[in-house]
C-alpha cells in the first residue's frame, strides 16, 4: 500500500475532516450531568458506518452506551484496536470562554470547543484515518477496532463488565489509547502508562445535632476527629504514614528512568501560570518528573463540615466529611490500599471514621522494551520529523488496565493534541495543522503496525 | 415597705403581664438578619415608660441602640442595674415549631415564640416588678437601671464603646445578668460567670485555581495544610497544644468546688438526648461538671475546601478554610491567645496559614464571697422555697467583662426560664408559673437589696 497517496488524500479532505468534527464537537455529550449521552453515541457511530466499519451500540449495566466499531483488512491477520471516549467534561465555567462551548467555532487556525481536543479530535482523526486507506487502496493495513466509551470523564464506573463479557470481540494485537499530540517544541509525545486511582469519602459523625460551642467540653466535634484522623494518613512531609502503602510500589527501570531526560516540563511556564512559587517540597528537574510520573500520592479533594458562611457561629458541628483520592503506582491495588486506609484508621484509634469507597482504576503501563512502542515512536518520527518524546508512563488516569490485565495487548496513548489544547479547561481547542498530521499519523502507524 | 404587697398585686395583674410579653415576643428583632429591631427597641423604651422610667435610645457606632432606663429610690443610695437584651437568635429551622415562631400562642400554661425565654421574658419580668413596687408602695427599694441591648445574639461586637462613654450613666451597686431559671427539679439557679470567646478563621491557599490531582506530586495543597496547621493546634487527648495556652488559667477556687456538688446535670438525658454513648472523654458526674465549667476548648465549627458535592472529583483545591472558636477561662485574654495562636502557627512551619480573628468577650466572674451573690440566693430560697444552686461560673459567653472591669460591679445572673425552656432552638417557651415566680423573685432581690 502507498502510505504517500493516503497522505495526499487526507490532505485533500482536510476541510471534509473539520467539517466532521466541528459537528461532533457541536453535539454536547457531558456524562456527568447524563446530557446529550445517546445522540452522541448514535453519531459516532454512524461516522464509523460511513467509513465503513460494522458497528454496535453496547449497553452498558446502569450506564452509557459503548460505541463499537469493526473492519477487516483483506491481507493482515493483525488488529489494532483504537481506544476513545465520546463523552466530554461539563464546559463550566462558561463566562471563562471566548466562543461557544458548543459552536465549534474555527478561529486563527484552531477549532474551539468542549472535546474538540479530548477526545472528539482523536475520535475523528482515527476513523478518517482508516476511511483515508479505504478510499485510496480499498483496502486497510490491519484489522482495525474501535472501542468508543461515554463515561470516562467519570471514571469509567460501568466500563469493566463490558471489557470482561467483551473479550473475544475487542481481542487485539495492540492497542491505540485515547490521548497525546505534541509538546510545546512540536515534538509528537507518547505514553506508556496511567497511574490508578482509589477515590474514598470519610465521614465522621457526633451528636444527633449541631450543638451549641460552649458544650465542647462535653460533646465530640466530628470536624476534630476527622482533622486528627487525616493527619495519621500523610505527614507534614508529604509522606503517606498507613502501614504497608508503599509495599509494593515497583521502581521505575533504568530505562524508563533515562526516557524522563527527553521530557521537556515547560517547569517555569507551570509554576508561573499556576501563581507558585514553586513546586512542592521546591521539586525541580529530573526530581519533579521522576515525582509526578512514580509518586504514589493523596490528595484532600474537599472537606465540608458545621458552619461556613460569613463571620463566626458558635456551632459544635454534628457531622464531618473529607473526600480523597489516591492516585497508585504499579502495583498497587486499589482494594489493597482501601483495605490498609482502612485498618490504619482502626489501629490509630479511628474506628468511628467510616469509609465509603467511591470508585477506581489500576495503575498499569506497557513496557518499554514491547516492540508495539517502537513502531509508534517511529511513526511519529517520519510525520512530525522530530524524535517522539516517550512517557514512559503519565501522572493521569482511566481504564487502560483492564486492556493490559483482560485483553493482554500492548497500550499505547497517542494523538492530535497541541500543548495549548486546554483539555478539562475554558477554550479547549484543536489545531487543524495538528489534526490533520494526527490523521497522517494515525494513518502511518496503521501502515507500519501491518509491516512489523 | 412590704413586699407581701408587691407578690399579691404581681399575682392579680399576672394575665396582663403575660398580655405584655406576649405583645413583645410578635415584635421580630433578629440581630443577625436586623429584622425588626429599631420597632423592637422602641417597644422596650415603651414599656420602661409606662411602669415610670425616663428613657433613652442610646446609638451604638454601626451597631443597634441600646434602651436606657432609670428610676430614681426616694429613700435607697443603692442603684440595682438589670442588663437584659431585646434581639433574638434566628426562629430557623421554622418547620420544627409546633406553633408560630413569632405567634406568642399559649398553650398548656406555656408561651411559645422566638424570645419568651430568651430575653423578653426577662425584661417584662423585671420591669413589672419594679412598676408593681411603684403601684403599691409608690416608691421603689433601690435605684433602678435598665441597660437593653440589641446585639447579644451576634456577640455585641457594637457594646463595648457604649459602656466606656456611659461609665456615669450606668453606674450602680450591683447587676442582675439577663439569663436564669429553674432546673428540672425546679430549684432555682444562678450563675456568677462567663467564658470568654475568640472567634478565629484560618485560610490557606495554594495555586491561582484549583488544579486536577494528578499534579499532587508537584502542587502545595491548602487543604492538607490546613489539617496539618489544625493538628498541631488541639491533639486528640484534646489537650490544646499552642504554647502558653494554658499559662494565665486561674484553678477554681476550694468553695467554686464545692458549688458543684449542688447542680445536678442531668448527664444521662443530655447524653440520650444528643444521641451519645457517653460525654468526650467519658466525663462523667463532678469532672464533667468541672470540665464545662472551668476548661478552656478550641472548637473546629466549620470547615470548607474544594468539591463537595455527591460522588468525587480528582480536584486540587486553590483554597481552604477553617471557623474556629476558643472558650476561655479566668486570666486567659482573647489578644494574648490570638497573639500565641499566630505565633504558635509560625513556629511550627505555618507562616503560610493566615489568622482572621472575628470577634471576642472576655472571660469574667463575681467572687462567691460577694454579698449581693448572698442576697439573690436568699432572694431564690424566699420565693421558690428551695435552696438555691448557685453556679461559680457557667459554660456561656457574653458582654459581662464590660460590667466587671468597667463599672466595677458584682454580677450576678438570675432569671424566669425554666429547664425546658429551648432557649436557640425550635419551639421556645416559658410557663406562665415561671414567669409569675420569677416576677415575684425580682421584687425580692429590689426588696432585699434594699436593706442589705
Amino acid at each position: 500500500m502507498s502510505i504517500e497517496k493516503v497522505h495526499d488524500y487526507i490532505d485533500q479532505h482536510s476541510q471534509n475532516f473539520v467539517s466532521e468534527l466541528v459537528r461532533l464537537v457541536k453535539q454536547p455529550s457531558v456524562s456527568a450531568k447524563g446530557e446529550g449521552i445517546q445522540e452522541c453515541a448514535e453519531m459516532v457511530e454512524n461516522v464509523l458506518q460511513k467509513a465503513g466499519f460494522s458497528t454496535q451500540l453496547i449497553p452498558e449495566k446502569g450506564g452509557y452506551p459503548v460505541v463499537y466499531g469493526e473492519l477487516a483488512s483483506k491481507k493482515s491477520k493483525k488488529t489494532l484496536l483504537f481506544y476513545d471516549h465520546y463523552d466530554i467534561q461539563p464546559p463550566e465555567p462558561l463566562e471563562e470562554w471566548k466562543f461557544d462551548a458548543f459552536g465549534g467555532k474555527i478561529h486563527k487556525g484552531r477549532i474551539y470547543g468542549r472535546g474538540s481536543s479530548d477526545n472528539k479530535g482523536n475520535i475523528i482523526s482515527r476513523i478518517k484515518a482508516v476511511e483515508s486507506f479505504l478510499e485510496t487502496n480499498n483496502d486497510v493495513p490491519v484489522n482495525v477496532k474501535f472501542v468508543v466509551e461515554g463515561e470516562e470523564e467519570i471514571g469509567s464506573p460501568h466500563f469493566a463488565p463490558v471489557i470482561e463479557q467483551h473479550k473475544d470481540l475487542f481481542s487485539n494485537d495492540a492497542t491505540i489509547w485515547e490521548f497525546g499530540g505534541t509538546d510545546y517544541e512540536g515534538r509528537p509525545t507518547i505514553y506508556l502508562g496511567l497511574k490508578g486511582v482509589l477515590s474514598v469519602e470519610l465521614r465522621a459523625e457526633g451528636a444527633v445535632r449541631d450543638v451549641h460551642s460552649a458544650d465542647a467540653p462535653l460533646v465530640p466535634n466530628p470536624a476534630w476527629r476527622l482533622v486528627w484522623a487525616l493527619s495519621t494518613i500523610k505527614n507534614k512531609k508529604d509522606e503517606i504514614s498507613i502501614g504497608g502503602f508503599y509495599d509494593n510500589v515497583e521502581p521505575p527501570s533504568m530505562e524508563e528512568l533515562q526516557l524522563l531526560d527527553d521530557i521537556h516540563q515547560e517547569e517555569e511556564k507551570k509554576i508561573k501560570t499556576l501563581g507558585l512559587k514553586e513546586f512542592l517540597n521546591r521539586r525541580s528537574g529530573t526530581e519533579a518528573k521522576k515525582a509526578l510520573l512514580y509518586s504514589p500520592t493523596c490528595t484532600i479533594n474537599g472537606i465540608l463540615t458545621g458552619y461556613t458562611g460569613l463571620g463566626s457561629k458558635t456551632v459544635l458541628p454534628k457531622k464531618s466529611m473529607v473526600k480523597l483520592d489516591f492516585r497508585l503506582v504499579p502495583n498497587q491495588m486499589p482494594d489493597e490500599i482501601f483495605e490498609k486506609l482502612a485498618l490504619h484508621l482502626h489501629k490509630n484509634g479511628f474506628g468511628d471514621v467510616k469509609t465509603i469507597r467511591h470508585g477506581s482504576t489500576e495503575p498499569t503501563k506497557t513496557p518499554v522494551t514491547e516492540m508495539f512502542v517502537d513502531v509508534v515512536a517511529k511513526a511519529a518520527e517520519k510525520v512530525y520529523e522530530k524524535r517522539a518524546v516517550i512517557y514512559p508512563t503519565s501522572a493521569g488516569s482511566g481504564p487502560m488496565h483492564l486492556f493490559r490485565n483482560q485483553l493482554h495487548c500492548p497500550v499505547v496513548s497517542a494523538g492530535c493534541s497541541h500543548a495549548d489544547s486546554r483539555g478539562h479547561a475554558p477554550n479547549e481547542n484543536l489545531t487543524i495543522e495538528g489534526f490533520i498530521k494526527g490523521t497522517k499519523f494515525m494513518a502511518t502507524i496503521l501502515e507500519d503496525f501491518g509491516q512489523s
